[in-house]
């Protein structure tokens, strides 16, 4: 499998480091629209202007999109389907149908799979959130994230006059998991589901009061919940805030029996010490079933819930029946 | 959807019940080798012999086979599958390999679908074992039971001489889980996994230290767990112990990023009040997409790790797409 990374940030470097762990796929090369000798790769892949994209056609199988969900995969992803095999990350949950119907019409006009919306939320959390209630009809899903560092959060923050840096987790409130899992089936607001904590340097001279009244009425992205700031040097933050972890939990409960007297709880959770790179994990392995669709002759998009399990792996379906059912 | 229950233990009691939670299925009724007017179903489903099935045909869209796997299902499945959509749960995961071709031979002869090994595990572990390792190609898996009714050790302590009654529940050992969880990838034997957690009703004038003794010295069964045995009446046995809870968690971790730095933990996790009846949901969303996989024309075996998560749920791929993507 060939697979070249068309976008290279974060994203891009964490799946060039996931192609190295998936002994079936070959790293054609980084797609960059920055200049090609600006950019230097974290494993040495080779890098290419996006408009030389055509001259490797013949030697791709599978193009991961790298982009971001706001501008980029809206256009690259269709764009991108017409030619090639690709998967996408795309996760503005509202847009998805818009951006579905767009990629699977492009898919289909080029005779072309894609996959979009991999990663883990949208993505293995959306699994594990359809398993649950077609196994559970009778019951209800809650979603919680972190803890883990939200960049747009972070990046709301650092808008704000006076600010130098600053680093938000979004943290799910233990009191609220426990709830959830023991199966009342409470009614979370927001303020009561989740925590902000933000770490910020201000400038020098800066009203410390002032901004973190800023941060925590903040519409949208404060106001709602239980908010806390707390000043930290710029050291400080390289020192102890420069990871993107991220993670968090998809819990189901529901009722079985004949008077829906038995009660079951499932429970999915992640804790990731590099959230891009583990969406790259995700999305190298989704290349791989957009390979194995390609090579059956399948036409158009998909997402997750397309996927049969057994085209994520590396294994015959012989060996996964032996080895892991 | 319209769905026969062939056999009528435990199982198939939780399937009758998962079925009236599932709007899309109709239930035709139970077929037992009992004699029918002996067998009174929990919800009213009518009841025939087995050997009635063929009447019944012409109304019988898949049929879940609720029967054991050590000598029911071996020879069941393939059978019913020469003339039926078939479901089952067989769980004896050595001779998986065996059992699918069997009932892949008989499925394909007979024009029909068949799926092996629903349920929690063999079945959503295994999904959770075959994504887990997909994702993360360099980490390791654990697979912890319980707490949880072992139906095979509880029949084992009750063959004992001495014994009139007993209940045996696997425990998982927190110290392992949290090593495992902290990603060290811990070499853990049988004895640090597990606990077994013994009670026991004794016949009057029994030797309860020879029971004891003879639990916990079993080969196979105790001898190389921490075992407890806990005396106790039979009135405790039916007041506390009368539920068939089940669950447990699997757990992988691994590593990502250019010198494998970041560590991730994926963590699935169930708790049931009622094993059968939980397997009986799984089975019965699993009888939807063998049904929605004949209606396309497919035919043979299959395993959870075939069917598209789609497939499993009522709702159309658009809705899917729009509410849990």
């Amino acid at each position: 499998m060939k697979i070249a990374i068309y976008g290279y940030g974060n994203l891009g470097r964490g799946v060039e480091c996931a192609l190295r762990q998936a002994p079936d796929t070959e790293c054609v090369g980084v797609f960059t629209r920055r200049p090609p000798e600006s950019v230097q790769t974290v494993l040495g892949a080779p890098v290419y202007h996006v408009d030389d994209l055509a001259a490797h056609k013949e030697n791709i199988d599978v193009i991961i999109i790298c982009g971001g969900s706001a501008t980029d995969l809206p256009a690259m992803t269709p764009a991108l389907a017409k030619e090639y095999n690709v998967v996408d990350s795309f996760d503005t949950h509202a847009a998805i149908p818009a951006h579905f119907a767009a990629v699977d019409a492009a898919a289909k006009e080029g005779g072309t799979v894609a996959l979009i919306s991999g990663g883990w939320d949208p993505g293995l959390f959306s699994l594990n959130r359809l398993y649950a209630s077609a196994v559970l009809p009778e019951g209800k899903d809650y979603t919680f994230w972190g803890r883990g560092v939200s960049q747009g959060h972070s990046d709301a923050i650092r808008r704000i006059d006076g600010v130098a840096d600053a680093r938000q987790y979004t943290v799910p409130i233990d009191e609220a998991l426990e709830a959830v899992r023991s199966g009342v089936n409470p009614d979370l607001t927001t303020r009561q589901k989740h925590l902000r904590e933000c770490y910020v340097v201000a400038e020098e001279g800066a009203d410390l009061a002032r901004i973190e009244q800023e941060i925590k009425t903040m519409p949208n992205y404060f106001a709602d919940y239980d908010t806390t700031v707390t000043f930290i040097t710029a050291e400080e933050l390289a020192a102890n805030h420069s990871g993107i972890p991220h993670g968090g939990f998809v819990i189901r409960t529901g009722v079985t029996g004949k008077d829906g007297e038995h009660k079951h709880t499932i429970e999915y959770s992640l804790k990731l010490d590099s959230n891009p790179e583990f969406t790259a994990s995700v999305l190298v392995a989704y290349a791989r079933a957009v390979y194995k669709a390609a090579s059956r002759g399948e036409v158009g998009c998909k997402t997750v819930f397309d996927v049969a399990p057994a085209d994520l792996s590396p294994l015959s379906a012989e060996e996964l029946r032996a080895k892991m059912l």
